[in-house]
């Protein structure tokens, strides 16, 4: 684990650079903003936990009602447990007998679901969940239109549900149903539109799983793009947000109910030349920001553009060259991918108004096992 | 730190996955191809450590006659010096007290240089080194047509050097003149063209140093894709090739010299889900392999494309919907880029003859400070 960039009581303009700061006041109206949303709903929040992978994120998000996390590795679900959160769902496919020995091993220290598309693996689990004395909660993961993982719905996602229901180690709990790239449909209309149709495959399977007395206790789903239309949807139980806590430069351009979230998340960086006025370069490269969805933005300097990144260096066009910005001067950058920008530090800088007010382990960094 | 994936003495096939796993006799073969191509020669190898980040690496490139490594960032270079490295340059721009004072503390524990482009870091540096009573080698970076950092060669290259070599604190060791976007040119004769001017450019800046009697004692730069024509330029007296070592799928689309190198890094992946003909999954995605310079390659299986990468979800294109392909089988991936891929790992997993021999820590994971 590397040295944290600050310590507690610093200025903000103390921390070393390049470091992953939160905005607290932001984090926290963003939490509670969800939680008042599903306040009163018959659906609560159970966060994702991929984002964030910090178990006091967790406990804050319980706390405001959260019914748990998912997560999508076994070993970030070890995290959570010990880290105090009491119900993990791990919303992905666990394959191999050390992971499927891992999963059942924490269903004996808390409440542990994980989700299911093909029959090898029902049986996989239904032996290692006998071998250790443990009924494993189980979500069948039903293709509602994302094209990766879950089996197709209606009649085969009953056949999967029967198989997982008539094993002794397994408990059948209900469904699946997450539509990622529905997430980042801009305009709101189409993304209604792609979220719709795939509510109705998830209804349409509840239904026949009834038919055949296969009651789903839950259906899990949605993110911080969708989550208001599973929320009205009448079959969803729960909501998988994750990246509404920080947001990041790629859910900022989403369209409609995600914009009552606040950026809270960013990269500070320092600037380490500006060999040419139009040009200036920072500190912060592929190693401290992702950039799968697009480079960063330059908070509250939108006359700077930050082009391109190299490894270890940020390069930035300036659209005045004769704008102020000098070497030794801090950027903050609104990461393009909160989720990936966040895997690649050990510690939240986490800020109040200016000072540094703790410092939060990433405990999950790096856990892919 | 996260658990390895793999004991030493396991069969490859045990690996849990996703892994970082070297294949040594491979990762042999290309060190002592860059050592037998610059034995007697008047040009060192200077290995990048921002590409492997482990001194075991380092150390195995010193043994072969390597003058020591570079760096991007200071906690780079304390994990070298700390893992026994003697001699280390930051071949970056180092800005802010908290960075410096660490810089000249480990100048006081080993060899250690560092880059400039700029006065007012001349002057930081010198007060600094002069407070721990070091002397700081400092290589002046030119701008040798990358357009990143770097002064302009030629007089504003000169006028930078008299300023260092005036400092009590600091040694004038020579120039920084590195080209990172000619490395990646595919084509051979674009990329010759490309680096000649910019060796001219840092030829004419030591001839001008020269007359004004500031020798270089060292000329540093080239990398993987470049290293044969600033080793052959008569100017250059290192090369800082990093990729070599392990090559990755953007490196092996370049044509020319680089191909003498072999694939020494996979990321191992398991199926995790194979829902129809046409489409599989595999648990690596962008927390475990870098995309930035393009989609990771499988090994051996030219049937399979790998299309895009989620958080943690590799999908896979079967080109040959009957093709043998099961939940649990392992596919090795060649990654698009090596460097941020690395810095997404704790452990290299260091694999001969299909038996785990040992587990590198990648002690500079995540050392962007």
């Amino acid at each position: 684990m590397t040295r944290p960039p600050a310590d507690v009581g610093m200025a903000a303009d103390e921390i070393d650079t390049p470091a992953l700061v939160v905005d607290l006041d932001a984090y926290e109206r963003n939490l509670d903003r969800m939680a008042s949303y599903l306040a009163g709903k018959p659906v609560r929040l159970r966060g994702h936990a991929k984002t964030h992978k910090c178990p006091v994120v967790a406990l804050d998000q319980v706390a405001r009602g959260a019914v748990g996390v998912c997560c999508q590795k076994v070993s970030e679900a070890e995290a959570m447990v010990y880290g105090g959160v009491r119900n993990v769902l791990v919303s992905n496919q666990i394959v191999g007998a050390p992971k499927i020995r891992r999963l059942v091993g924490l269903a004996r220290q808390a409440e542990v679901a994980v989700c299911v598309d093909g029959p090898g693996n029902v049986r996989d689990l239904d032996q290692a969940a006998r071998a250790f004395g443990v009924r494993l909660g189980v979500l069948v993961e039903v293709n509602i239109g994302m094209n990766r993982c879950g089996v197709e719905p209606g009649e085969p996602a009953v056949a999967l549900a029967r198989l997982v229901a008539a094993q002794p180690g397994l408990r059948f709990l209900g469904l699946q149903a997450y539509h990622g790239r529905a997430q980042h449909i801009q305009d709101l209309e189409k993304r209604r539109e792609t979220v719709e149709t795939a509510i109705g495959h998830a209804r349409s399977t509840v239904d026949l799983l009834k038919r055949d007395g296969l009651a789903c206790e839950i259906v899990s789903g949605a993110g911080t793009g969708t989550y208001q239309f599973e929320a009205a949807s009448g079959i969803y139980t729960e909501v998988q947000a994750g990246s509404y806590v920080f947001m990041d430069a790629d859910y900022k351009r989403v369209q409609g109910f995600p914009a009552e979230f606040e950026n809270a998340l960013f990269v500070v960086a320092t600037v380490m030349s500006r060999p040419v006025p139009e040009r200036a370069v920072v500190d912060a490269g592929l190693k401290a920001l992702a950039v799968d969805s697009g480079m960063p933005v330059v908070r509250d300097r939108p006359d700077i553009e930050f082009q391109r990144a190299s490894d270890e260096h940020g390069m930035l066009a300036l659209r005045d060259p004769g704008a102020a910005l000098r070497v030794g001067d801090r950027l903050w950058l609104i990461p393009g991918h909160c989720d990936p920008t966040i895997n690649l530090y050990d510690w939240y800088v986490v800020v109040r108004r200016d000072r540094v007010e703790a410092l939060w382990p990433i405990t999950a960094r790096g856990a892919v096992l």
